[in-house]
């Protein structure tokens, strides 16, 4: 064993990362509004010792419903009915900084942390898509950079409510009556540009302090917004020298505001499409390719890449005429780019390359080609971990639980069981002190 | 048994209902931060067949800390593990409309009512308090009419989202491809003073089509809106004519909507004490005041009638100087106010009298005198059942369970088992039609 360990989460996309994975002769055309379903990945996650579950989020009807079910339960509602059924695994999900008002948020999430006994996690998104800022008095999607001023000071306020109580603010001396030790209490009375907010928050610390704050965005505001905040990154990098130049940057970026490295973990996103052999992963990755409509991608990649459809040729390169953006969702807008540019892919090659147009790798092979991939990641420092999401839901989790982690443990990188009972135990993240109880050990 | 049926919900306030439950021996401090302790309660009140738990809600630390646990974890978030742990009871929440947004509250909604089969409750509040406003860039509470306005709007937004899936608007059809017929998919496209939200919802309805909308308020204000939209209403009535009166008043005020009487279950507060012996009651009320420090309901009761504490004395009668409100709080200021003058009392008789000054009716005695004012009241039509407020919690709602509930039984009056197991069976209510299936029907 070194001592450096593996971090794992399953992203639960309903049915899979395949588009068509709920056409698969496995699949479950309802899975993704099955509580059940989800609770079944946790406890197969579990099985395997992972660090916790994901639940990506858009307050929306995203993606093409006609053909694919995409975000749909309220995530904190999914991670509380996990919570109640589990009793390790890390719990994750997304809530959007431009459409919630961070009351409310730091609540909800302080909430299923102490539901869960302190396993909570709450990754911190700004909401890139037109259609969400529909559902919320705009006209169009909030410009990129007031995105994430707000999304700043939402976090700023967030962490804040977070710190409201100390430890020992809670008394309950039944002799005497005094309930709380309201000089442990402490009003926030923020402030700001965006937010006027006065606390204290109604619910106290969790026995991990408070939940652990993932971040998403890989633009340069959203490295800089993980870099002061972020205890996890779940990234997007397509090489082994993307991936370390990913890491290094954001260390580079969270010492200057004096975080060591070792406060933050790397999870780039990694598809997996598992066989018994090379040839078999092929068939099934063929077979779930097979069952997406030829127009179904091709309109997503057009979104990402904000260009019509039309424009695009699945067997010709990407137009010239693309440019980076200087607005937007630019993280896979330039894993896109790039990774077309420098293999000179057709837009089909492409699409099949980065899942479908997501920017997502895909690796598709054996367990022990998958487990060779990840150790070399590992190894290079280009990630601490990785963010899965199997082909399909449950079975290729289950695949990897039973045929990948193995390997992980006997290779020394991946634990065998739970050395803690928090998320922040999981991810070998110290418990944050308390800021009021720190200022007062200073001025003591 | 006679046809109609009683209702019974258990208000679970932390450690029960009076402000002293967590010192009294059987009450446990931390109580208002434990899932499990939440999770047991809904399994005590399953067992007793009540129709639902119900949590009230501020987005604040209200009251007085320094001596009371109040609205704490977020109730969706109790819900949902409460849901994971019982198969029948129903789940009702208290949302506030001031303070979110309505796509988010319809989706959170939406999403327990699916996690829990069809057992879910909306009790829509418009948040009176000013502690909760400057949590939310208030400098004081929002103004009562622009909080009803907003909640008129912000309920029939929800509504409209809740009906923008049909029933069978998925298809998952694996042979074609086709994941939803979108003809059976909504776009809300509201656009009013507050609000506007294109939709549709990512949530498609439950078994019981949407959660139950309840509502709390009696101001004027309250009444048009519960008899718009509520289908339970939390009422406060301190007699049996009140009760009476504001059933009729309310099912009079629907029927100009078109809704008939039996679409509205009227629910009064009512605080129990319960004693083997009438004698033993009267002690242990005695004993649970005791435990209440002597300024602690007087601040209370001075912050509902919106004057200075020191202005009131505990052994004269309420000062003629307090005048009804045009604005605020007006159901439990009416209460309060109503009941000193019709029966002469001091403050201290008052705020004993009126549930330490909340305005909800306390009953003390044993289980057959219970029994008898429950069934007198709703033989007279006075209430279709009631919003228990134990005195301490879990204690005195097993009494209830174990003592009362077999009295009801007895006389007819209340189910000894659940004929279904959606929140709308409980309450005798319809499953609502999908409004685009009902218009489709009539063009049809």
């Amino acid at each position: 064993m070194t001592d450096r360990q593996l971090h794992l989460n399953v992203n639960m996309l309903s049915a899979g990362f395949y588009g068509s994975a709920w056409r698969a002769s496995a699949g479950d055309p309802a899975a993704f509004t099955d509580i059940n379903h989800y609770v079944k990945l946790a406890k197969i996650a579990e099985r395997g010792t992972f660090d916790a579950v994901f639940l990506a989020d858009s307050p929306a009807l995203v993606d093409r419903p006609e053909f694919r079910p995409f975000y749909t339960l309220e995530p904190t509602i999914i991670l509380t009915a996990i919570a109640a059924a589990t009793e390790f695994i890390g719990l994750i999900a997304t809530a959007s900084t431009t459409y919630n008002e961070p009351y409310n948020i730091a609540r909800r999430f302080a909430s299923v942390d102490l539901a869960s006994g302190g396993r909570a996690g709450w990754n911190v998104v700004t909401t890139a898509d037109a259609v969400a800022a529909r559902n919320f008095g705009f006209d169009n999607a909030v410009a990129h950079t007031t995105r994430y001023e707000r999304a700043a000071e939402f976090t700023e306020v967030v962490t804040g409510l977070w710190d409201s109580w100390e430890d020992d603010a809670l008394v309950g001396d039944k002799a005497t009556g005094r309930f709380m030790d309201t000089s442990r209490l402490h009003a926030l009375n923020h402030v700001g540009r965006f937010f006027s907010v006065r606390g204290p928050l109604n619910v106290p610390r969790s026995p991990q302090g408070h939940p652990v704050i993932v971040q998403a965005g890989g633009s340069d505001d959203g490295r800089a917004l993980a870099a002061r905040y972020a205890e996890a990154i779940f990234s997007v990098a397509n090489s082994i020298d993307e991936g370390k130049a990913f890491a290094d940057d954001i260390r580079r970026r969270a010492a200057a505001y004096g975080r060591p490295g070792s406060a933050i973990v790397t999870l780039p996103g990694l598809a997996t499409v598992i066989g018994s052999t090379e040839e078999e992963a092929r068939r099934r990755d063929d077979y779930l390719w097979s069952l997406i409509p030829a127009d179904y991608s091709l309109v997503r990649v057009a979104g990402i890449l904000n260009v019509d459809p039309h424009s695009l040729d699945l067997d010709e390169p990407l137009p010239d005429t693309i440019q980076m953006p200087i607005d937007g969702s630019q993280t896979f807008f330039r894993a896109l780019v790039e990774v077309a540019r420098r293999d000179r892919l057709t837009v089909r090659q492409l699409l099949r390359r980065l899942g479908g147009g997501t920017g997502h790798r895909v690796i598709v092979g054996t367990p022990e080609q998958i487990a060779d991939d990840i150790e070399a990641w590992f190894r290079a420092g280009a990630a601490d971990g990785f963010n899965l999401m199997p082909d399909l839901l449950p079975e290729g989790l289950e695949l990897f639980v039973d045929h990948v982690v193995p390997l992980l443990r006997q290779r020394g990188i991946f634990r065998s069981a739970y050395a803690g009972t928090t998320l922040r135990s999981h991810l070998g993240l110290e418990r944050p002190a308390n800021r009021h109880t720190i200022k007062e050990r200073l001025a003591g």
